[in-house]
């Protein structure tokens, strides 16, 4: 997810009660009630080989602990055998509508005559959010998504939440609609900080506002947060972290001729970016920061299960 | 293109006359009646950036004189800007059916629904030529090539031949037509051996076997035929060439994780496989092997003009 506003600090984390008498989500999980839970996530799996292999090497060292995959990109298939060998980490779908990249190029899983309000002239996606918003209709971004969700399924990985790929399910309302729908029929959450609520009609963000899985803050870096030394960016959005579910999205990839040729013509969350996100949470200095904080590591997996027993009670 | 049989000496190249007086290939384009014409080719551009990277070096180096696109794939874009950048070099379409890898995956361009008897049940093409041959269609292959032309044209490639991934449209004798269509209505020469005449009703087998552009002798390395030498393989082929156009087929890619990955788990055509095609190339022993054998190469660009040259007289 690509926002221009990445640090959310909201106002109405105290309010973060579920249905369930008085319990947060971090009393849910068996925390103290002010405990400052974090899921640190990787976007994009399924973009590249390279962002697969550091995206797994992340995983398996405990960098992350939550990414999300991008069903209609080339290398999907790769991280979703990956995912099935492994259902100990928590994989998400990152429910994608756009595809960016200059000369490398996507576009949905259905029928490209069936999604046509999705699609540019050469049935790829369009490459900003602004375009796809114009143009999206609801109908037809649900029946992509859906496909995106039961391929992922099929394929035999067991999705924790869904996210959206540069914000694109937030496009326009009728696409926010389906983002909300999706995470009913799946019995899923979303990626949804509750500064966002205010973007829903009042019926549905009262009653959206309280799940137990939306997030009190995301942390994102973007081009105008980065710092000479990159972990002090990170130091800011970890020192300044409140009691709540807090979510760090982070890019990683290998820094080679792949991921430099797929990232060409940008410098945010270009090839060398995504190497210094991976050093990053790879590296001690950083698990230090988050020890030293306080910050309690989650994954999506304990929020599904915690919005799930909470639905069923 | 691979099939079991890789060298094809074919006993009628010397009936290769065309319609025009007694003139064959070689003297059309200046050269002596019995000249050895050679078209070195790369298959698979858009496969991926390392193909990518490794043909435009081949092509640069003038280690090959032709190489053609698989539109379906991920890194088609990438190949077809340069290619428009390099209006001198012989490109073709490698008309694409089939998806023989993994983990690494594609589907037509054209609407899923619309050639559903092209795609296994995720939608991807299948991965041999035999499952392709059993269910494929006419029809639907034709919509689909004609999308795969149509659009490297849109994207401002001039395309110089139709050649084809794998051997795919030889699956069946519907494809084969399409092919045959496809090189009429497109005024494009395809790769077509004479030695396979012999698979085409009679009247059209006599009918094509006066065309100007049909190769004499198809050579490619395949599993059988590696040498501990690598180039020693290559050297028996250029050694026994006859007079007659020849092509002699490359599969080009640096050793790299990005080619590791996406040729896993097969040996032929794999990673190190296409970088030492690529350093067969690019070296000069290869290029003495040629002088020293008075080959002459030739592009398809040639043969394209001649054959349209002639239709028109």
């Amino acid at each position: 997810m690509k926002k221009s506003i990445l640090i959310i600090t909201c106002l109405l984390a105290t309010l973060a009660m579920n249905a369930q008498g008085n319990k947060n989500l971090a009393e849910l999980l068996g925390y103290p009630r002010d405990s400052k839970l974090l899921i640190i996530h990787a976007d994009d799996m399924g973009l590249s080989h390279s962002v697969n292999t550091a995206c797994i090497k992340a995983f398996e060292n405990k960098g992350i602990t939550s990414g999300s995959i991008m069903v209609p990109c080339p290398w999907a298939p790769e991280i979703a055998a990956w995912a099935k060998e492994n259902p100990g980490m928590d994989i998400g779908i990152h429910l994608t509508l756009t595809a960016e990249w200059n000369l490398y190029k996507w576009g949905g899983i259905s029928s490209s005559d069936q999604i046509l309000s999705l699609l540019d002239r050469n049935n790829y996606f369009y490459p900003s959010v602004e375009e796809l918003g114009k143009t999206a209709k609801g109908a037809e971004a649900e029946k992509e998504l859906r496909a995106q969700i039961d391929k992922a399924i099929a394929s035999g990985v067991k999705p924790t939440h869904l996210d959206t790929h540069m914000g694109s399910v937030l496009a326009n309302p009728e696409l926010v609609k389906v983002y909300l729908d999706l995470s009913a029929a799946y019995h899923l959450p979303i990626l949804f900080p509750r500064a966002y609520l205010g973007m829903l009609p009042a019926d549905i963000a009262k009653s959206l506002g309280s799940q137990v899985f939306l997030l009190d803050n995301l942390f994102m870096l973007d081009e105008k947060m980065v710092t000479p030394n990159w972990i002090d960016a990170y130091r800011k959005g970890i020192e300044s972290m409140k009691p709540g579910l807090n979510q760090m999205i982070v890019h990683l990839a290998i820094d080679n001729d792949e991921t430099k040729a797929i990232t060409i013509g940008h410098d945010g969350y270009g090839s060398a970016w995504r190497q210094k996100d991976l050093d990053l949470v790879s590296g001690k200095e950083f698990r230090d920061l988050l020890k030293a904080n306080k910050i309690i590591l989650i994954g999506w997996k304990q929020v599904r299960d915690a919005m799930n027993n909470t639905a069923s009670k």
